[in-house]
């Protein structure tokens, strides 16, 4: 069977079951945004990403400054996603030889960036030569006084994400070139170095998983985790002016792009309905089913659509 | 600037320098085997390390089994390095499209046989798509009562190594077909499934390496760290009859591969002279100055020769 058969997350099941096993001091393993362990008295959380040239970074779409920002930042909303802290970033380069140095200096330029704003520390990892494209791979370590997981979605919870959702796809979009020059600087920001914050007050949550997938992706990850269906109100999604604008440009359904498009890195949680007034609530969680309600009431069942590795 | 210029271990202390800042909680960072870092009452250790193909493997050389195994393997040694226990796996692969999920399969048994063997939980990781190679990457997770450093060598200890040293480097030489054929199994499976083995008492021990590089190479960072000279004693390296043997059907010398040849994994060490009967005396830790002296007695300084990436 090849890799192409079963996809992204047809390997992770996988991998799963067969990495699963009675273990002392895993609270949470493979299948969330971090994984907890315990160390004494305390909690760690740890995540991994790679990110690979080609793959996830075209470099000549992004300056080596904005790559190196992007990179601490999906980890760092992994850590947000569990509800904690990031603390300890671990960074394993594999470099191009001809790659110059300066671009290295801009790379780390950016990932100490954003590593000061959250104080985190880079405290080590691994370089290596490559022999085709650049390799990123991280391990960010962070804390947490209350573990938020994917699993802990009620019937009746309300279902929120903390900001605009597909500005990053259509970014994406326009970066390489699929539309007007000049528009959308907003978006390709976006896109490039995703402005990624934490819950401030995460007392209510009962799961929580960051947005890299796309929104119905990660939706039904919940759903899975949690053994719950859920509800979304078309017309509830947030969707950007400036989406709007960019989608009219083209003729596209902004719609497509907030369900579908990935790597926004918004919060998607679930609380109490009503509980939060600092995020959007845009569905409910149901005993089973997953559902796209639109304006007129219309229940269409969706499918977790969106970007998946292999596939 | 290009990397080839200033090397792997320029680059690195390049990278530490950028790092370095006043930090709470981090004991030791950037430019030893593992970082330690506090948590609450415990002190843990993280070590990362990449392995891409056709840079540190040959799938036409290793099996996937094999592979899986070393990859761990290597994490293991720098967390024993340090005098810790190893716990939990992140691993990250970049996998071609076109793989077999059986090529996973094997990859992981190797991966679980190794990490059964210590006790050690395969935690978390990232999975993805690569344009070319296979990219493997590691983070592990351990603990330690007592950590050892680098940097803690003192004039007038003895230098100790656990294990013969440049079987590794022989394997790849014959395994590469260099050789004859049939000879030196148990050199190469040195070279494909390093035996790496903890150092059960550390109570003595004043600094300590794995042996990742080759001997002079990782020496001279224990000499780097601990601002201290060395005297090498090239009668007393150890040096396995199987080793000899392939040198001398070769017609080269086997001290060559057993100073220069990295990916032994043999523990390097520092304790007071005559404390270990169960490592290999094979120098002294002087003042200043790096020498090898011979059976007569000859003093000659040595350099850090061995394998350096980008170089």
């Amino acid at each position: 069977m090849r890799l192409s058969d079963i996809g992204e997350f047809g390997l992770i099941q996988k991998l799963r079951a067969k990495c699963r096993k009675p273990s002392t001091g895993i609270i949470s393993g493979i299948g969330d945004d971090a994984a907890v362990i315990k160390a004494g008295n305390r909690k760690i959380l740890v995540t991994a990403d790679m990110m690979l040239e080609d793959i996830h970074f075209d470099l000549s779409l992004s300056t080596f400054y904005q790559l190196g920002w992007k990179f601490l930042a999906v980890n760092i909303s992994d850590i947000f996603a569990m509800g904690g802290k990031p603390k300890y970033f671990f960074v394993s380069l594999g470099i191009p030889k001809a790659r110059n140095t300066k671009d290295l200096d801009e790379l780390y330029a950016g990932m100490l960036k954003i590593a000061g704003q959250y104080s985190i520390v880079i405290a080590g990892g691994d370089t290596c030569a490559s022999a085709d494209g650049l390799v990123l791979s991280g391990s960010l370590i962070g804390e947490a006084n209350r573990i938020i997981t994917r699993a802990g979605a009620r019937e009746g919870d309300g279902i929120f994400v903390t900001d605009t959702v597909g500005d990053s796809a259509m970014g994406l979009t326009l970066l390489k070139g699929q539309g007007a020059r000049g528009r959308g600087q907003g978006l390709i920001k976006k896109h490039l170095m995703p402005d990624i914050k934490p819950l401030k007050n995460t007392s209510k949550v009962t799961s929580m998983i960051d947005i890299s997938d796309g929104l119905l992706i990660d939706l039904s990850h919940i759903c899975d985790e949690s053994r719950v269906g859920a509800l979304l109100y078309s017309d509830r999604i947030p969707i950007s002016v400036e989406l709007r604008k960019a989608a009219a440009h083209l003729g596209k359904d902004p719609l497509e792009f907030a369900l579908k498009g990935g790597e926004d890195y918004a919060l998607l949680f679930t609380a109490p309905k009503g509980a939060r007034k600092d995020a959007y609530q845009i569905g409910e969680i149901v005993r089973k089913g997953r559902f796209m309600v639109d304006a007129r009431g219309k229940k269409t069942r969706f499918r977790p659509e969106g970007y998946e590795h292999f596939k």
